[in-house]
C-alpha cells in the first residue's frame, strides 16, 4: 500500500491528485534512497572534531536527486507563499510524515528546520535585499541557517524574558549576550543567524522591546563556545550551539521588518513549523511501530517457545499504538486544514493541540518499541533511541507542554464560560417550569 | 456557535447543507426540549415498582415534537437503507453527539438503542411479514424491542459460547436457556425480543450453530426474573433484564434469515451501532466538560480566595479534555466515513479503534468533572455520575476492550509483518551496498 | 495463610503477639461471619422507604458476637486513649484492612466511621457530662452519630468557608444553615450530630470563627430533607443526608471544648481516621483482587479456548495490582507508626501521602476486576461496583486529592529548597575548585 | 537532616546504630567528595579513543579515602558472607540509595556492579584457588570484572536460549560464540570475565546445559569489537562491549562450581544485586527531585512574573514524586528484610516487585525534572538526562518488566486461586444458609 492509499478517508478530499503522486514519490525517495544512505552519512561524517567540519557527500547527492524528482521546498504552502512547490499545508503535512522516517529526508528535500522557518520569515518579512542575499541561497539549498532565540540565563518559554542586547550605533547594530540551543549552528554550511534580541529594553510594552536581525555566521565577537547534547547525542554536524555575542557589529540593513517587531515575526514563524514537526513526529512513530512489528516476529527472538507477537501484552501495544498514532495524525491534519483555510493565527487552538498531543504520543510508542527490543532498543543498532531523544525535546522546544496546556485551558474556559453558565441556568429554570406545570415541585439546584 | 459551525474543518466536506440544518435543529431540540424535560421524566416515572410499569407522558410528547420537526430515524443511513431520514453515517454521527447530551434525546427522535440495531436487522434481513409485524411499529416509535444475546453462564464476549437452545418441533421452535443484560426488556412498551441461540449446537463449524429468532415479549415460559443494576442505577423503565426461557414456543416464521445465520446477523448489526454509541459518548464527554467549566467559575466555590479556574491543575484538565475529546471525535468520524464509503465490514479496523478509544476518553473526562465538583459530582445533583456509570459499561458491551485490542493488534501485525520484514531487510542490504561503494565496511545488523 | 502471617516483614516488629492473635480472629470473624451475613442484611433492610427505618437484626447479632470475641473498639489507639481495646494505630490498621473486606465488618466491631472520629473527639475534647451522655452509648454501640461539616453552598474543602450560623442567645445556641453529605444521618439509631459552624463569623482570625456543638437528632427546626446518592447507591440505612437547620436551639452545654475552637477539633479528628479509611480501602483492593483471581480461573468463562488467566494482559493486571497494593499498604503502615510514635500532627506528611495514594490505587485495582468480570462486574452480583463507588468518594472526602497534593508539594518545596540550593551551590564551587586544582577549566553552570 | 534521620519510621528497627553512623558517613562522602569530583573524572578521562584507555586519577584517590573511612565492600551482607563490612542487605540498601546520587559513589566504595555480583559468585561458589586469584584483588578494588551472559542473536531474557559454546578438550575448555552488553568490559582495569555458556547443549533438562567459567580478559581469540551506546552515552571507560570468542582456550580450573550448574549460579547472583540497583535508583530519583526543587525556585527562571514553584502543576509534580519515591523505597526495603531473614530465593516475589516498580517510578520522576528544566534538562548541564538513560536500561536488564510481571502474575494466581475459590464458594453457601434461616430465598450467584 503506497502512502497515497493510506491517507485517512476523512482527509482525502483535501489532497489533490498531484499531491498524491508527489506523496508516493516522497515515500519511494525516503525509503529507497534516504534510509539506506544514513549509515554512509554517519561513516562519511567520521569521528571526533572532524564531525563538525564535514559535509558528507551523500547528503549533497541526495539533494541533487530530490531536485531532479521535483521534491524540493514542498513546505512553502501555496496559499501563503509563491516560492514553494505548490502544495497546501495539509498536503505537505502528509509528505512531512514520510520525511520523518529518515533523518536525511527533510534536508535532502530542502524541507529541514530551522531553515524552513527562516525561509518563511525572509519570504514574509524580508526586504528585497535580504531575500536576495539569504532567501535565494536557502531556497536553493546552498547554505543553511539558524534561529537564535533561547538564552541560558532566563526562562525563554516566556519570550519577553529574552535579554540579548541589540544597540544601535550609527549605521550599525551592536549585539551583546548569550544564546544556546542554537540548532544548526554547528554545520559548516550555516552562514546566517536570525537573532532575536532587545532593541528597546525599556519599552513599556514588553511585546515591543524585541527585534530580529540577520547576522552572518563567523563575524568577529561571535564565539560558538560549546555544543549541547541531547541525551548523549550531539547531532553533528547540525548541532545545538551555545554562542556568545561580544560587541558583534552588523549593518542596520540586517534589521528584519523593523525595530520592535520581533514578536510579530516569531509569532508568524511558529504555526506551519509546528505542523511540520508534528507530522515528522507522526512519521517517527510509524517507523517505531514498523520496527516493533519486525522485532516481535523475529524467529530468533522467541521466549518460552513463542515469538513475542504471540504475547497478549505485545499485541495490546501494537493495537494501542495504532489507535494513538491515528488519532494524533487526525489532530494535526485538522490543524493543517485550518491553517490552509485561514492562517496560523486562526488555527492557534488546533496547532496547540497538535503541539502537545503528538510528541507525547510518539514518545510512548517509541518507548514501547525500545522495550520490545530490549537492550538492542537503547543502542545504536536501531533508530529508536535516537528518535526518542530527538522527540523528547519537542515537549520543550517552542514552549513546554505545560505552557501550551495552560493557554489552551485558559482560552477554552474564557471563551465558553459565559455561554455555558447562561445555558445551564436557563435549562434549570425551564426544568423547574416543566416540573411545576406537570404538578411536581421544583428541584434543588447546585 | 451552533453545532454546524463546530464541525471540525476536516469533516466539513462530508456534511451536506441539509444535514447541517438538521444538526442545528437537533441541538436546539436537545438543549431546549430534552434536557429540561429530564426532571419531569424522572418525576413522572415515580418510585418503586411503579417505575417498571410507567411510560412518562413527557417522552411521548417529545416524540411528537421531534416527528413534527423531522427529527426521526436519522440513524438509518441513506447509503444502506431506504427507511431512514436520508443522512450518511457521518452526518448522523454528528447528530448522535448532540443526542448524547440528554438521556431523552435518542428515544425522543427514535434513534435509541437497542431499537436502532434491531431495526437495522429487520430492514436488512427480515422478510416482508417480519417487517410488517415488527419493523413498521418500531420505525413509528410505537413499540420498543430488545436484543437477547449475553448469557450469565458463559463468556459471551466469545459469541460461539452462547448456549440458549432453539429446538425445532414441527412448525415451532422451542427455546430453553437464560439471558441477561437484556437491555430495554424492562420497558412496558417492549414487545419483541430478538433472541440469539443455537439451532445446531453440534455443527462442526462453530459459526453456523447460531440463529436469531423473533420472540414476542410475554409468551408463556418467559420469566424476567430480575433487573440488573449498573453501579446502583437500575435504568428504569428501560432496564437490563435477567430472563429465563423454559419451553418457550414460537412459530417457525419467527426465524430471521435462516437457521445457522446468527453470526452473519450479529456481525451486520454491530458496525453503525458502535458509531452511534461512540458519538453519543463524545456528546456525554462534551457535556461533562461544560459542567466542569461551569463549576470552576462558580463564585461561591472559591478555595483559598480563588475560583477553581485560577488553578493550573484545573486548567490542564480542561486543556487535556479538549484535546482528547477532539482526537476521539475525529477517530469516530473517520470510521463513519469509511462505512459510508463501503460498509461496516470494510471499516472493521476503524470501528474497533473508535470502540476502544472513545469510552476510555470520555470516562477520563467525566471523572475529572466529578472530581472538580467534589461531593456534588458523585450524586444526583449533576448528570456526571450517571453518565460515568453508563459509559463504563461500553468498555464491556459488545466485547471488552481487551478483546478488541487483541484483534486489532493481531490484524495489524499479520497484515503488515511480511512487507515490513522485506522492506527492512532490503534497506539493510542497500545500506551495506552504499557503505561498501563509499569505501566503508558493512554494518552489523540485528 | 492467616492474616498475621501476611504482615509485611518490615512491619513485623511493630505488631505484638496479642495483636496478631486478634488480627487472625478479626479475619475469621469477617470472612466467616460478616461477609456471609451481607445478603441477609440487605434482605432484612427491605425495599423503598422502609430501608430508612429499619435496623436489620443481623447486624445487632454480629455486634453481640464481636463483643464476646473481644473485637470491639480497636480503633482507639492505646497511646492516645484509654477507652479502647489497647492496640496501636499500626495494629488496628492491619485489622481495619480485614474489616474493609465486608461492608458489615466495621460496624459489627464498633469501628465504623463516622462514629470512630466522633468518639475520638468526645474522648479528647468532651467534658464529663458530654462523655456521659454521648461517648458512653457510642462506645457500647447503642447509638450512632454523624459529623456535619460539609455545606452545599460553599467550597467546603476550604473549611474556613463554612457558613452555618451558631448564635448565642442566653443559655442557648441557635443554629441556622444547611449541611449535606451528613453521612450516617439516615440511620434510625443516629442520635447525635456533631455540627461545625460559626460562632464568631467576623473574627479577624478566620481559624477562630468556628465551633463544634452537639445537637441531638430530631430537634425542632431540623429537616433531613433528602438523601444523596453515591453513583446509584443510597447507602441506606446509613445514608448521606441533606439537612437544614432553622432556628434549632440547643443548650450552651452542647459546646465542645469552647467557642472558636472548631478548627482545633477537626484537625485533631482527621489523622487516625484517614489511616482507618486507607486501610479499609487496602482491604477492599485485596478483596477485588481475590474476586479477579476467582474470575479468571472460572472454567465456564473461557474465551477462545482458554481461561482468562492464560492471557498475558490479565496476568499483568494481577501482578501490577499486587505491587501497587503492597506499596500503598506500606505507605499507610509507615504513617500509622509515625502517629504511634508521636501524634497525628507530626505525621501530617505521611498521612497525606496515604490519603492520596490509597484510593487511587484501589480504584485502579477494582476497576481491573470489574473489567475482568465484564457485565457481572458493574452489577449487584459482585461486590465490585459498590466498592468502587464508595472508594471514589474518598478522593473527595476530607479534601480532594488536589488540595492535599498542593499542600504536600508546597511543604516539600518550602522545607527543602534552601538546603538544596546551598548544597548544589557548594558542590558546583567545590567541583570547580577540583577541576582547577587538576589543571582544568571550571565548567559553566546553569 | 542527615540520612540516618530520614530512615522511614517503619524501617528503623532494622538499622543498627553502627549502620546509622556509616550511613551518615556515606552521605557526607558522596555529597562532599564524590559529586564534586565528577567533573574532574570526566576531564581526566579526556576525549575520543583515549577514554577507553584511561583510569582517571581522581577515582583512585576517592577509593583511598573511602577505604580509610571504612566505607568499603558494604554490599556483602553479614548474614550471607564473611568478607564484607558487616551490614545487612537492608542497611546496605539505605547506603546504596546515597551511593546512587553520584556516578562515582559505588565504585569509590567498591560497591559497583558488576563486580559486586561477581564477588558474590566467587565468594559463594568459587574454590579456594579461584578466590585467591580473582576474589582477593576484586575485594581490594585492584581489578575489575565483567559478567558475560546476554547474546545478540537470541532472546536472552529467557536464559535457556543462550548459545555460546564451551567445549571440553583435554584439560581445556574451548569457547566459541558472541556476547554483548558485557558491561564493564571497556575498562582497562577489567581483568576477568565470568562467562555463561553451554557445556552440554543437548541435555534434556534445559536448565542443566549451562556453565559459568572464568576467562582472563585479553586471551587470544577474544575480540571486543565495538562498544554499545545507551541512548547517546557510551559510559566510557566502563562501557558495554560486544565481544566475540573464537576458539578461546582456558584451563579446566576456570570452571565455577561444576559443569551444568550455570543456572544455579545466575539465580544465586540476582537477588541482592537487584536490591542494590533498586536502591541506587531510588537515590537517583531523590537527586532528580532535589534538582527539580532547585530549578523551580530559581529566581532567574520566572515565567509570567512567577517562579515555577508557584504553579500548581509543578507543586503536584513535587508531591506525587514524593509519594511515589517513598512508596517505592518501602517496597525495596521490605524485600531487603525478606532476604536478610532468609535468602534471595524466599524473597523472589518481593525482589520482583522492587525490580519492576522502582525503575518506572524513577523514570517518571526524572522526566518531570527534565521537563521542569526545559532544554537544560536534556543536555550535559544537569545530571538528569544521563540518569534517565541509565535507569531506562533497568527496565530491560536481567529480564524486561514484562517477563517479571508475567511471572509475578502467574505465581500470585497459582498460589492463591484454589484457596480463594474455596473461600468464595463457602461464603456463598453460608450466605444462602443464613438467608434461608432468616426466611428469605437464596440469591443467584455467578
Amino acid at each position: 500500500m503506497s502512502a497515497s492509499t493510506r491517507i485517512p478517508p476523512i482527509a482525502q478530499p483535501f489532497v489533490s491528485d498531484r499531491a498524491k503522486k508527489t506523496l508516493d514519490l516522497v515515500e519511494e525517495f525516503v525509503e529507497k534512497e534516504c534510509v539506506p544512505a544514513e549509515a554512509t552519512f554517519s561513516a562519511q561524517l567520521g569521528e571526533g572534531e572532524q564531525r563538525w567540519n564535514t559535509t558528507p557527500v551523500v547528503i549533497e547527492q541526495l539533494k541533487e536527486k530530490a531536485k531532479k524528482l521535483g521534491l524540493w521546498n514542498m513546505f512553502l504552502s501555496k496559499s501563503h507563499f509563491t516560492q514553494g512547490a505548490g502544495y497546501t499545508n495539509l498536503e505537505y503535512g502528509l509528505m512531512a510524515e514520510i520525511l520523518g522516517k529518515s533523518k536525511l529526508g527533510s534536508e535532502a528535500t530542502n524541507n529541514a528546520a530551522p531553515d524552513t522557518g527562516n525561509m518563511e520569515v525572509l519570504a514574509k518579512y524580508g526586504n528585497e535585499a535580504q531575500k536576495q542575499e539569504w532567501l535565494a541561497p536557502l531556497l536553493e539549498g546552498k547554505i543553511r541557517s539558524a534561529f537564535l532565540m533561547t538564552e541560558p540565563d532566563v526562562a525563554s518559554s516566556d519570550a519577553t524574558n529574552i535579554e540579548l542586547n541589540i544597540r544601535r550605533e550609527g549605521n550599525e547594530y551592536v549585539l551583546n549576550g548569550s544564546k544556546w540551543w542554537s540548532s544548526g549552528a554547528g554545520d559548516p554550511r550555516c552562514k546566517v543567524y536570525l537573532v532575536m534580541g532587545k532593541t528597546d529594553p525599556s519599552n513599556a510594552d514588553t511585546y515591543k522591546q524585541q527585534s530580529v536581525v540577520l547576522v552572518p555566521a563567523g563575524l568577529p565577537g561571535i564565539t560558538v563556545h560549546r555544543m549541547l547534547n541531547v541525551y548523549g547525542y550531539d547531532d553533528a554536524p547540525h548541532g545545538h550551539g551555545h554562542i556568545t555575542f561580544t560587541n558583534v557589529r552588523i549593518p542596520v540593513s540586517g534589521m528584519v521588518l523593523g525595530e520592535g517587531r520581533g514578536f510579530e515575526i516569531i509569532q508568524g514563524r511558529l504555526g506551519p513549523g509546528r505542523i511540520h514537526h508534528a507530522m515528522r513526529t507522526i512519521g517517527a512513530a510509524e517507523k517505531a511501530l514498523e520496527w516493533l512489528i519486525n522485532r516481535v516476529n523475529d524467529d530468533r527472538k522467541k521466549t518460552f517457545g513463542q515469538p513475542l507477537s504471540a504475547h497478549g501484552v505485545i499485541l495490546e501495544w501494537i493495537a494501542k499504538s495504532r489507535i494513538e498514532v491515528d488519532a494524533a495524525r487526525l489532530i494535526v491534519l485538522n490543524a493543517a486544514i485550518k491553517i490552509d483555510q485561514g492562517d496560523a493565527k486562526s488555527a492557534l487552538k488546533q496547532i496547540a493541540q497538535a503541539k502537545v498531543l503528538v510528541p507525547q504520543t510518539a514518545l510512548t510508542i517509541i518507548d514501547r518499541a525500545v522495550q520490545a527490543y530490549g537492550a538492542a532498543g537503547v543502542c545504536q543498532d536501531t533508530p529508536l533511541a535516537y528518535l526518542w531523544a530527538g522527540i523528547r525535546t519537542l515537549r520543550i522546544a517552542d514552549g513546554p507542554d505545560e505552557v501550551h496546556l495552560q493557554q489552551l485551558g485558559r482560552r477554552e474556559n474564557k471563551s465558553r464560560r459565559d455561554a455555558i453558565a447562561a445555558k445551564l441556568k436557563w435549562q434549570q429554570q425551564e426544568s423547574d417550569r416543566l416540573l411545576i406545570a406537570s404538578g411536581f415541585k421544583a428541584k434543588s439546584h447546585l
